[in-house]
């Protein structure tokens, strides 16, 4: 199914998923472009896309798509981030079964709000999650949604690219988080269906730097353990092939922030901006915010926010008050 | 001076800050509204306008209506909240001297935010402000600039809803909260000015009922001490008298929440709309958020979620993280 995907292909889901997911406002802010010595930052706030993050929009493009006989049988997938919620509101919008391996541990509010949108959710251990997966399709006939490695997905992510360069006209350049590198292809496809010029750059955490290394080196780098960073949407140990491929033909450049850029960017997001993301959308704004990368005055920035799913009882505001 | 402001003033006042004030986004939610029995809600997020709080709003058509001669004497206010920083920026962008009179114990960040719109600050014990305000005014003829009993105010905060009432037509019912008056005696000419029949309810922090109490009996009711709450842009012990003569005349209702019923409700946007609000924003929505007023299905209300400053250093998940 290697590179199916072609500009055209953005465009067509681009209108596919037009009625169904939110066309998620596009946010400025003159103290952030002063700050930043007169770039004009426009920030795409996907954490105000249903479930909260951008992964509600390839779940449901690759969903949308199966045959009716492969929607009656059913879905799983193995994450326990926003990809599964994404997957099981799709499925619940859809009426397909639905059925979320997640790790013993995963927090209890990301189990809860997936099964609140109706999905059958299976424990195991982390590791076991790939194996566990595998059963269940080979046990119940059931289609693995892959969170990055599945061209319906990338097509799908490519529709918050779409609309922003819609919405923008004349950017110069695009950041967006990488992780498995769903994201990042979209958004690279999606530029080469409107505007071919538009730089686009990758930003991934210092402590798993796989998908800049795979990007230069042109193979799929894998890590041996999961990265340990407070980005735990960009956890992943290897980007997918057919990511890899799109990255090479489209990427301009890629670059790592460490968790301390991270931190320092999601604060400045949260306290100014009054907006909730989650670590790895700041990781997209990083590099600018932290005067690690530079452009010249004037130019026209979109930044992919790509979610806003943040557990709050870590937050001691919180705690305290409910006390 | 007072009953000067009738509804044709707010209309002369929106046209006046049209091109200073941030016109600030609506934010509808179906989870939300769902949650709610199928209301129909529209939230004017004033967590977005300058300063983070719609006090900017006042503050800037007090400043721009004075004298030349008192535009060159300066301005004084004795607040540690939103006003004071509406004060601050406004003056900036008027080029007028401000002075702001803060507690001792004003915290660090709301400070360093005032002093950086270039106000000059003046530390004293809480008790003293108003005197040391006062002080302030013979010694150097400075106009105070008072958070809630100025005409000018009050029309600068009634532009909020006058822009919600634009942008959502056949709303049936607004609320807001209630401090010392100002933001509810603005909405309250905006709608008469406007649209006369929509309901006007206002909400104050259980703890501290003077409002409640003062727009029954008809009398301003006055605490004896500052109310606890964790509603800090609400803790005033009086409202002012030309903001009850309004109230009695158009405010359909006032009630009270809890501070759980706010902290449950602040928990609910934060997590759920991915929109930072401060408490005393969260009070307008408690009543409904909380089940504690009920209205017909299919209600299109509107709530002013009045601000967004809060100190996320009390946030257990920075502290955490920036060890």
């Amino acid at each position: 199914m290697l590179n199916t995907l072609t500009p055209a292909t953005i465009r067509e889901t681009a209108n596919a998923l037009a009625n169904v997911v939110n066309r998620t406002p596009i946010i400025t802010s003159r103290s952030l472009n002063q700050q930043l010595g007169g770039l004009k930052l426009f920030l795409k706030a996907e954490n105000f896309q249903r479930v909260g993050a951008f992964k509600f929009r390839g779940a449901y493009n690759a969903l949308r798509q199966l045959s009716s006989e492969d929607k009656q049988k059913g879905v799983v997938t193995h994450s326990s981030g926003n990809h599964a919620q994404g997957v099981a509101l799709a499925a619940k919008l859809l009426n397909i079964p639905a059925t979320i391996v997640m790790p013993d541990d995963a927090p209890v509010i990301k189990r809860t709000a997936t099964a609140a949108y109706g999905a059958q959710i299976i424990s195991c251990s982390a590791a076991q999650r790939e194996a566990v997966s595998a059963q269940l399709v080979d046990q119940h006939n059931y289609t693995l949604i892959h969170p990055y490695d599945n061209d319906h997905v990338i097509a799908g992510q490519g529709t918050a690219a779409w609309e922003l360069i819609h919405d923008v006209p004349d950017l110069d350049i695009i950041f967006t988080p990488v992780g498995g590198g769903g994201l990042i292809s979209g958004t690279a496809l999606a530029i080469a269906a409107l505007t071919p010029n538009i730089k686009l750059v990758g930003v991934e955490p210092a402590a798993g730097d796989d998908a800049n290394r795979s990007w230069r080196q042109g193979t799929v780098c894998r890590l041996t353990a999961v990265p340990q960073t407070i980005a735990d949407g960009l956890r992943t140990r290897f980007i997918g092939q057919r990511n890899l491929a799109i990255m090479r033909q489209y990427v301009t450049d890629m670059t790592t922030v460490t968790d301390q850029d991270i931190i320092t960017t999601l604060q400045f997001v949260w306290s100014r901006l009054k907006i909730i993301i989650e670590p790895s959308a700041a990781v997209a704004l990083a590099p600018l915010f932290c005067g690690h990368y530079h452009l010249p005055t004037g130019t026209k920035v979109g930044i992919i926010l790509s979610g806003g799913n943040i557990d709050l009882t870590q937050c001691g505001f919180f705690h305290q008050l409910n006390d």
